[in-house]
């Protein structure tokens, strides 16, 4: 079943929207196992959309099309459709209530055009997700059976999703991909668990899992994969493949508690996780609330927290101790270089006290460009404080040097911060 | 001149990373002026390159293909090129002793396999700019003419650019433009400069250019067109289009002045400027330093005050005093409710005084999902504090309520609360 996949858009071509719709297709037909060997964008132009879908399916046996389903004049997808399936458009009453509902539900009277969106071509079926006005269209088609020299036909087909994300996703997720695997004749379900890992490097990590990934390439399945996330650190992707959802699910299971027996704590997180919510929901599972001094960073790590809905039930607030003057007189950290692991320390220990917090955290260093206390740039003092260091608490603190340029060093001291917090308050529960 | 684009690489069809390049080319082309209807996504498949290549020969005159020039086995774009061009790859010598001039002087050994990118179709030339270690190349064809029935050919060219995007972008903005606009015939310089709005909406921009826009489509030249840019405001792009350079910038000079006359304060900066880089530039000018009080924001504002470089000179730092308590220990805020434009007013005159600056600037309000003070998501109050309040300072504050989701919520109200001392410190100037 090769599938390929069409965006339609002049904004697309013009580069004033960058298509990311076509990446996640994409990725949603790899995950179930698809083929898909060509992605096309093409401008709102009747003529060249034909031409696009009708190459799609000389060469595919399903195409996806994204866009052009909207209510306006320049929306020619579903004219486009009608063309190359050989059939008029016809108006879908029931589509046209619907649509029509949907205006008066939210008080807003419906300019004519949308009824555009009530129209398909004869034969086509509407997907029933439907999150915005756009429906999407399910076009069966007799196509010219390139391997045959009778002039026999072949069954194929095009989908046609609206060119928002969000809708687009609903569509292909409920309706496309389960269309597509019925038409493959795909029984088996195939389910995928991203583990999330900081830590270690992505040969390290190859090295510890060599020979693991050795054993299931005899059975193939499930499957390890390896896929960088930039700042985020490095994921393993575990894929497998049963008759049934339940199986599959205890296929990945299984194997993510096989890596995560050779990986150890270097797993940090699953799929949506990210190290700012792990963190809060350690710091939340222990009952401790958090503080943070900032220098470089300026206020990212803060920001990464809020960013998590319920962060107010840990992050009290901080310090963004840019200039020296400010570390000095708000945190109390010693006259002297600001960037060293000294700094740091006290202002962890200055943020947590200051704020009135159980746990201080404080990252300190040069983002470049230029040099700062004579240490070059990416270098960075980072301290964990956990409890009052003078009845009992504990410290922990680290110099590192960060790869990048200025963005970047902030970037990966927010992270390398926030993994510090983490190793240190899993190290505790080790330690008790 | 039609010109489409193919971009190459598995890893794009299976969405491991998004075709960003595409959208860049295409965003040039339109800028010069010239057409592309058509962009492609290809795997590292030989066959399928070619039959990509071809098909854009037969309908286009010209032809950007990005990726594939790498070293490894994966690497197929110069095989693809020989195959259409009809030609065998040669080494050339010269970009033989270049590539292993660059191992050389970064002291690392060249793995064989690098000098696979020294070689070219016969009749290519390699694109002077050079930035990483793969060459790109310039490929006239001579194709067959689609209008013609007696077999003449007409000229066309394949260019070819590495996918890593700074590689590619310094090629193309060195060699491929200017290729393209001398093969066209294009004579003209057109020259473009964007103009940065906040705090007006779309339709209230058109109105107030609306005779003007108007005035310019009965010459044609320059050209309005408006961008829209998300969170960042609403962009203003002039084109002028001129025999050389300096006639086109002259009428973007002329033509940015009248913009500004109508627009005022709207227009807070120019092409990479960004409020942040706007703000830090007023305060530097007029000798005054910065303190930030953040509460739903968490950091943000200070955070990408410090992506600046060059921002210590004027921003000393802040409090993020996310849980109330913090307002009112750190910052002196009345008890009471927190989201209050009595709230944001003493958390700036707060930080002002605890950080020792002579602005200083706060946000708080109601990120969401759920609502706070009983106030709904959306609700935030800002306040800028310019001097002591008590020596004659002036405070500033409004309440408003902003669209979108947690995330969206959040970076309004940064770009919201710079953009309010922005106008506080314009205002202070035409008072003076």
């Amino acid at each position: 079943m090769r599938t390929e996949i069409v965006a339609i858009g002049t904004e697309l071509l013009l580069g004033q929207i960058t298509d990311t719709n076509s990446s996640w297709i994409g990725e949603q037909l790899a995950l179930v196992g698809i083929d898909s060997h060509y992605q096309t964008k093409v401008g709102d132009n009747l003529d060249r959309i034909v031409g696009v879908l009708r190459q799609a399916l000389d060469r595919s046996d399903a195409v996806i099309c994204c866009g052009g389903l909207g209510p306006t004049q320049d929306d020619l997808t579903r004219e486009a459709l009608a063309a190359v399936m050989g059939v008029p458009l016809e108006t879908d009453e029931a589509m046209e209530e619907r649509i029509l509902h949907m205006f008066m539900s939210r008080s807003r009277s419906m300019p004519t055009n949308n009824l555009r969106q009530a129209q398909r071509p004869v034969g086509a079926s509407f997907i029933p997700e439907q999150p915005g006005t756009a429906p999407g269209l399910v076009c069966p088609v007799e196509w010219p059976d390139s391997d045959s020299t009778d002039g026999a036909t072949v069954r194929k087909v095009i989908y046609a999703v609206p060119g928002v994300p969000w809708e687009m996703q609903e569509m292909v997720l409920g309706t496309v991909l389960a269309d597509l695997e019925r038409r493959a004749g795909i029984t088996a379900v195939i389910r995928s668990r991203t583990l999330l890992t900081w830590g270690e490097s992505e040969s390290g990590l190859a090295e510890r899992l060599a020979d693991r990934i050795y054993a299931l390439d005899a059975s193939g399945n499930p499957t390890l994969a390896f896929l960088a996330s930039g700042m985020e650190g490095l994921k393993v992707r575990i894929t497998a493949k049963a008759p049934t959802a339940e199986e599959a699910e205890a296929l990945l299971a299984d194997e993510e508690a096989r890596v995560r027996e050779l990986l150890g704590p270097l797993v940090f997180g699953v799929d949506d996780d990210t190290m700012e919510s792990v963190v809060l929901d350690l710091l939340r599972g222990r009952g401790l609330t958090l503080a943070v001094a900032e220098s470089l960073t300026g206020g990212m790590v803060g920001s990464r927290l809020c960013d998590v809905p319920g962060a107010s039930d840990v992050f009290r607030g901080g310090i963004v101790a840019y200039a020296p003057a400010v570390k000095f007189d708000l945190l109390d950290v010693p006259r002297g270089p600001v960037v060293s692991v000294e700094a740091a320390t006290a202002m962890a220990a200055g943020v947590r006290r200051v704020v009135g917090a159980d746990v201080g955290i404080a990252v300190t260093g040069v983002a470049g460009p230029g040099e700062q206390d004579a240490r070059p740039p990416g270098t960075v003092c980072m301290a964990v404080c956990v409890g009052d260091p003078e009845a009992g608490g504990e410290v922990d603190a680290v110099e590192v040097r960060l790869p990048g340029r200025r963005r970047q060093v902030r970037e990966f001291a927010v992270i390398s911060l926030l993994g510090l917090l983490r190793r240190r308050l899993l190290e505790a529960d080790r330690g008790a």
